[in-house]
């Protein structure tokens, strides 16, 4: 059967390059894409991918809280099998992050249906909004709503960081009702969902680099953000304060870095914690205060470390901790790190990632073991659904507008999708 | 002679202070000090002065180039002592930095001109215009006129920031002819000057956390300035792009200032470098690119050493630069340094060191030695005039709307410049 489904995705190919290609053309902004979550480009997303579906007998429609979904019946055991990934960008990022996942869910429904294949659970594939967390300031919006994890409150708190609306009013102009009774009504029975499968496509390089089309993802890492920490020294004339009595935000935050990196180094070098990462994305002095002859007072800087390992991820932040207090008696300073945001790591299910490495193999294509970053597919391996995340190889890195995909590749990940959907 | 003197200038007390007040009144900007050069209120504050100066007996007008002097002639011999410092501020500065000196020479010559002193040398206060660089983006503009440093052409391109008028205009509306026979007319003979002297206030805590109220200036600091350097690496998504394949911007630059750190720490710890400085005063990643999960492909910063030592400066910029290359490699990142600004380091002349030293021990006020930042005084000592300066004890720093300096620590400091000034 397999064969079959194969050829038939190959098949779809021009489709699958027509649907890519039109809604690269409805979410441009000029220099990349830019479809942000609950927005025309979000929603124009959906429907071209709709019209599709539909014309080729599927049916579709909108989920009681405002994700696409596509359907095809399965032998009626109750059970389902749910593919996707979101339909949203993050600001001037590239075309097929969360993209590939829909369109894929899609083709394989599409092959199963134009060769009357029944498939053993209903297969549903869901194009979620607002995974990306520049929109409402947090990611997973649509999964997050789907599995009844954000309440009533929460969604009027959520405010849209381009539109200024409120998630809840995001949702009421789909014609969702925003009651607590109607999101939990709402919300998936975990209970009958076989598994959750994404194809999503590399973020990163080493697919890539090692010439490997698929990556059998082993664990989405987890993390531990402070996306608004603070260093607080003391401002002052450069030249006229001596070295022991400056309180310099710039050289303790330096310090903590490099140490931070030290650290980090330490652990890789073992050559068992590939998957850590640290990052200080964000770094400024105060644009209203600084200025080249004065000692920096303050400096502003997000925090993020992530794993596979939460021992090593706790191990690493109590150790970070403890060199601020250190910094903050050495220097005179002080850290406040502010809100903490992460969630844990978690494994995904033996049985894709199997299923993935034998189908590889079956389709002559070289695959690998990888762990990835946070997707949709995170909340449903938690919420205890066998989860499985293909990873298809990618080029020029993703979120930002050089991302690429091979639609060979994209096609081969698409049969490996298939063969674990019809488990 | 000198208890003479140090009577006469306590009986000016309240003269100084009201002069102080005054001047204060007509720059404050709602919160603290503004005086901008070549200004309305850079002119009044030179005004105040001259009216009391003028009811004193001292002869008083604008020099060639807009600076304001106050003299008082001394016995024939044709050599002059200048004594003054700037009159502008920067903005919503502190009414003492500059302003001390200026008022400082003028006690001098009014303490002489009621006790019918005729002083060794004639006695010239000069009041500068421009010292701050943020009027027009460089330092010392009167006393570079002065000493016939800038030529027709940067006059025409040099602009202020606030009036938008060149520095040629601004000399116009004061009605000076700026063809550069007209400025090599006005320039200062260097022969003739047997002392440039200059009172001002501390800005740092050195003196006022040692509770001593007089400094005895040994050198004015050179320095190497890289006011726009650049640090590029490459952006990507920081859980994607493994460890060995990053080239983060944030952790090459933390490393590099941290090691900056060390080498100045090390060089501190000898105990014969205490007045070396490293500020790294402003540091940024890319507003518009960067994210807390993004690996930071770029940041901008500020580089700026300093010492009285010229050969330690040099030793220090070619171990950091050496550091950068290492980092470069090691990170696959690029240091982009930039333009570089700076000048020598300049000693200052031992003949009033120990003047000031001694005068202060027979005035029972404490003194000590004491390296400063670039004033004034800079130029004259590079043009071969002996120069002296002397610090007053201030509290709060300087170059912000706190600074302050108390009456009594002024008076003992005008003290001893009077002392110098009599030689």
């Amino acid at each position: 059967m397999l064969d079959q489904i194969s050829s038939e995705i190959e098949n779809l190919a021009p489709e699958a390059e027509r649907l890519f290609y039109e809604i690269a053309k409805i979410s441009s902004d000029g220099s990349g894409i830019t479809r942000p979550a609950f927005c025309r480009q979000e929603t124009a997303a959906g429907d071209i991918i709709r019209k599709f579906a539909e014309l080729e007998g599927l049916s579709c429609g909108i989920d009681g809280v405002g994700n696409f979904q596509y359907e095809l019946p399965g032998s009626d055991n109750g059970s389902m099998v749910i593919m996707g990934s979101h339909l949203d960008s993050v600001p001037v990022g590239g075309n097929y992050d969360g993209l590939a996942g829909v369109i894929g869910g899609v083709l394989v429904q599409v092959a199963c249906k134009r060769l009357s294949i029944a498939p053993p659970h209903k297969l549903r594939t869901i194009g979620f909004r607002g995974e990306e967390s520049p929109w409402f300031g947090i990611a997973y919006v649509g999964s997050r709503l789907l599995l009844g994890q954000l309440t009533k409150a929460e969604l009027e708190k959520l405010k849209h960081k381009i539109t200024g609306k409120t998630l809840a009013q995001h949702l009421e102009e789909l014609g969702i009702k925003t009651s607590e009774v109607s999101l939990s009504k709402n919300r998936l029975a975990v209970d009958s969902v076989r598994a959750y499968l994404e194809l999503h496509i590399e973020q990163g390089p080493v697919l890539e680099s090692k010439g490997i089309p698929i990556g059998a993802a082993t664990a989405i890492r987890g993390n531990i953000r402070h996306p608004f920490a603070v260093c607080r020294g003391e401002y002052g004339h450069s030249a006229a304060v001596p070295r022991n009595l400056r309180r310099d935000a710039v050289i303790a935050t330096a310090r903590f870095i490099a140490k931070a990196d030290q650290f980090w180094k330490e652990l890789f070098d073992t050559g068992n914690h590939d998957d850590l990462i640290v990052t200080f994305g964000i770094l400024s002095t105060n644009h209203a205060e600084h200025a080249m002859t004065k000692i920096p007072g303050e400096t502003n800087f997000s925090f993020a470390i992530s794993s596979i390992n939460n021992t090593v991820l706790a191990k690493l932040y109590n150790d970070l901790m403890a060199e601020a207090r250190k910094i903050e008696k050495e220097l005179n300073v002080s850290f406040d790190f502010g809100q903490q945001a992460g969630t844990e790591a978690v494994r995904l299910s033996d049985e894709f990632i199997v299923k993935t490495e034998t189908t590889a193999k079956e389709l002559h294509l070289s695959s690998m073991r990888i762990p990835t970053v946070g997707h949709d597919a995170a909340l449903f391996a938690r919420a205890g659904i066998p989860t499985g995340v293909i990873i298809v190889k990618n080029q020029n890195g993703s979120h930002n507008i050089h991302e690429a995909m091979k639609i060979d590749d994209f096609l081969g990940a698409t049969k490996v999708l298939a063969s674990c959907a019809l488990i």
